[in-house]
């Protein structure tokens, strides 16, 4: 007898009940103003890891040795923002409370907004660690206030003053670098302060929210609003690596990536390659 | 001194108050829930209008002769359909109010409901004329009332049975079938009972939307959903040249172009020529 | 609890004990001597499927009505064709010996080999309907015996002379027009034969081979070798139709899509219609 | 020892002293206003030329049993137009000198003038077949006298009236067609009249050129101003085949394709196929 | 009452008069001799700008603080050079008679000379800074003096020895850099001596030129030639605010970009963030 | 009387018998389980070959000085991979027995072991430098011992242990980095080690395989499997210029070019200048 045809992200394929961490694709991008297209990342993310290997040299650990369970796509209804956000909410508390560790891939960024909904609400104090060319700081978008421009100061509604640490911003308006002074620690340019932080988060609860953007639009093109003068993969890969192996990591997303855009395909098996190392770190 | 630049869809550059049709564009596509892109359909539109001729060798009419104007695109917010849908209704209805027919440029074909409630406000009893691929006739799609899936259900909300006049239909669930026998008057698969619509609505107000997809994907594959066996762009030219020159239309679109997904510029050409045919219709 | 994520074909995931059709990819394209790719269509056709609906118009049926199952891609060891015809020879025989019809989605049309091997040795006499834009009637191509080129040549020296029915072959070497005079039936540049052949075919076990580049490369410029003045998608839709609808169809298969050559998705989404109709047609 | 690489379009590597039909690309697109690219077909043409047969089913004839010969590109000074056209004449002078027909692969529509200039002046009394989308018959662009625009007002100013007989138009402005009907004869939108022409010109010289714009933008999208409504393939090809086995043609060109606008490469083998069907026609 | 549509570089709307900056687009690619497509550049720059942020983290500057004004395009006639250089140099001279500064988006490099021949009927005296991976100085190209890679030999004819800067020259031939020994100033491969350059040419009339191809083809593949091994952004963007915050600034232009030959739409971003950058640092 | 057209890589237009240097491409790619295309990169490397200059500003050497012969194209046999590998033994062999090095551009990786097999034969003693992201170093890859992801390990059965030099290596599975640990001199992730490698080589023969996916995908994203965090073109082109300029290379190859997944044509570009750079270092 056959058996059905099954694609999850490379490795992840272990029985839901033996991991630690579980995925979830959230492919939405109703609320992008500019280029849409993240709503097609989890699938291209999927189909396109198998060609990456299990082992990372870097870490010198393999995939196969833990185990990762991936439960597939949220179907999300464009056009209700506030359902889309409560649907991927109920994803994250349905693996949060079987003692698991939510693993979205977005999508926008306004998707984190509904993972950490769910963490804030399990965990009571939360940090934030954010990497991003953008700031994502704005009040309101257009009058939206559900907007991929904005998913930060939601959060930040949620988390409170400090407890928001953003790497690699380089751009936004005026008033988000206010914002910014004030209420979150936002490391323009580069992940220069990221030991310290560190140091600073050890033992606390941290969601991680990687918006691909933050990369070099060199390495990582597709994606919908590309800014020039961003990270190396090097420098992003060591971070998460010693962001997922030092801290307590309770939720992590990554996000945006419009894979359409880079017919080359790099961009895609850029992000894959990031899944696996934060995989592998989060992994002991 | 040196002027502004100023880029209308060609030969639509008429003082406002000259123009009897006028333009403008609604790149909206928050809800399509497969392939996005028709946000930037008009903008495509405008730019790729220098392509084709002010003359129209079918009609033997030049564009050059009539007075059009382009009030350009309208800024919407994605993620509220509701809001979307009034914006376009003000523009539709401010344009109705100082005595002009409004033509739509899409978007999704979600955005005729905001022009068809404005015409419908104004008319009173009013006819839809509709070439398309896809019935649309849903009542809620993945329980969203505010769909492309369903614009021509709530659009029958509005003028009621035996008012929407369907052609090309070839897509659709057996319900949207089963509910056009009953409140629609569609013809499946081809044009063939045009011309006894156009004798019946003599004299009525009608509303023209064109759904591009109604076309092959052969001449017209930038679209987000398309469907085989399509009318040719003889037959759809011939049928948008009858109905603008036979029959009373006091509003109009067209819709469902994403010209990203033909990097050959095809359809946006045919988009181009169509809007021609229709505007050199629609003046006497 | 969380299910794993599941992609087959639109309305193929019954199980496998009611289904009477069973699909299976065979991405294989390593004897492409042209453009390669086709080695991507199985994942490209499932993951478009959902563009289309399930009911079709045409036929006023409706796959959720009927069982199919889809039992996944081979894993085809590229570099030695030999073995990876077995393997598909071996998928086709155990569903064939569970008593179901084996509908396999190309790769190059050389798996047709895998496939008709496994159908001949069930049931003997065999016929196969061909509908193809290149009569496949090489002797050897630069010394290759197995060959997507020679695919019905080596089809012939298993089914012999008059049974393999050739439709809208318009390109070849002189020779391969010279042996079809003499062993098979060809119908030149269109499908102007059907009817007859269905008439002599009625009761017989026939095997449906579709080169999908028999259409024509404007509704279908997604494959290796576009060749124009092909079929019309009517035309090939209702070819199919007929022969499925009319002939004991013991195995068949689609090939030849090359998605990543046609950037707008038309052909992939050509492809999962023309797959739809066949299902259905082949459906009672 | 190694022979050096020799790549022409297939089957044309006969000797030159051999051949009846000698084959030059000249790609200039340099007053191209709109998209260029034509630029690029000569080399697109050559290398997707082994992707077709040397066989004709349409004829029944191999081009492997006649002599043709390929010189070639032509390398043009970009900026200076008179100078590229009196590169092309002087081409055209060496291969009609030598007894020869020459067949030029453009290019943009302008590189005619180069040849036509050259076989008029040996031939002296000259006719034109005209295969094209637009007109052609600006007196000028943008007061440029030297644009692809003008190419068939500049052949008129060379050959006289009633010396061009243009098939397929269906673009241009006004005054074209008012020009048309005083000076040339053309016949719009489809190749009606074409039986009645041969008729007329047999036993005169005439020069063939073709602008592959004349086909339906679906088959043939690759090109800078596609034009919606066009004529098919086979309708092509029927003409240029007519044309050729009954007329004495003493220089042809093929023109307009822009390869890079088209990705899935149908318009390159369109033209590869047309050319062939050329090249048969021609040879007894 | 509706205002027309207008689409500026964004934050160029300003008066006029106001605009102490004023931008207008040459959009011509005439002599490019290997890919064209420049010629779209100043279209896509004024689209695309939208994706940007008005303020610069960098320089702790907004553009919604001044004053800029986009005059739009030049429509130039493809085809005569001389023409086309000439249109140029009377918009730059209807600017500088106006007081104010040209910057100039190309477009090919050549459209520099007709700006640069204006910036120096004005000043007298004249400095050129010239960022680009090509010297550009050859005397003729195929006998073309007017080409794209001429253009800074024919500046030099009118500014003469020593008063042209090059940075980031990474190829051309022998004579190139031989002629550049003696004639210019060449910093071959990087931007090293910008620092002594900038003090060098303190209070002096300096026009900038910035051949976007001067960056690493990583980060900026849209362009004609790309060449491996450029400069990085960051280094790019430092040195045209170096320049322009701290030289006399009578002219500028940024010229190459071809943006479709980069789907991502990365090279396009790149080519506004460093227009914005350049716009900011000449504003006090 | 008219020359053929020939077409070789920019400046290998010499005499067979003068040339040290013997190009030649295999453009083969049967065994590529992931992404097929290389075997369209000979082709395209000498088209775009003429994108660059023939002088090198980094060696200050120009090709013209120098002799070399482009002997064209293999024609090999997709499907049988041992004939594929003899074909190309065989040309390298030719190459040799004339006293003279060959110059192999690929096609997959695996093409290596032919050119290989000829070197090994003829020189007995023999070195590998490998420039690769990935180890190749598997036994079998699904069962198949000739395929790409095992070249290394197929010459390793050739060369024997301490004889292959691996620079740049960063994906594989663990069993490789293991097999790399006893039987070759890996240097992961970079070139640091290359300076003591050249020294430990001088005098020794040597064989150079370049797999340009050593490379940052964001400068070489045209390749079947990219991976992240690759050397600069910087470090690839001074490391080959090392090698070639003080080492007795006796035979060399690059490969993994696929040109069509990287429309931008940046890959291309790149690996013609990087041969060229080769070429130049080699002659004296």
């Amino acid at each position: 007898m056959l058996n059905k045809n099954i694609q999850t992200f490379i490795a992840c394929d272990s029985e839901y009940s033996e991991a630690e961490t579980v995925l979830f694709g959230a492919g939405f991008d109703g609320t992008t103003s500019f280029r849409p297209g993240t709503r097609f990342a989890p699938e291209a993310i999927r189909s396109e890891s198998f060609g990456i290997e299990t082992y990372s040299p870097y870490q010198d650990k393999d995939m196969l040795d833990y185990s990762y369970f991936d439960s597939g796509d949220l179907e999300l209804p464009f056009g209700d923002t506030e359902k889309v956000l409560s649907y991927i909410q109920q994803r994250s508390e349905t693996i949060l409370s079987d003692g698991k560790r939510p693993f979205m891939i977005g999508g926008e960024h306004l998707v984190t907004l509904g993972s950490v909904r769910a963490v804030k609400e399990k965990y009571g104090e939360l940090y934030i660690i954010h990497f991003d060319a953008h700031a994502d700081l704005r009040d309101d978008y257009l009058g939206q206030k559900l907007s991929h421009a904005c998913v930060l100061r939601r959060c930040h509604e949620l988390v409170g003053d400090g407890h928001i640490f953003q790497f690699g911003i380089r751009s936004g308006d005026r008033e988000e670098f206010e914002f910014a002074k004030k209420h979150t620690v936002m490391n323009k340019f580069n992940l220069d302060g990221l030991a310290g932080t560190v140091e600073k988060l050890r033992g606390k609860n941290v969601y991680l929210t990687v918006d691909m953007d933050v990369l070099d639009p060199s390495v990582f093109p597709g994606t919908g609003t590309p800014e020039a003068e961003g990270v190396t993969f090097k420098e992003l890969r060591e971070a998460v690596t010693l962001v997922c192996s030092q801290l307590n990591i309770v939720g992590c997303d990554v996000n945006e990536l419009s894979p359409h855009y880079d017919p080359t395909g790099v961009s895609t098996a850029v992000a894959c390659k990031l899944i696996r190392e934060i995989l592998l770190a989060l992994s002991e």
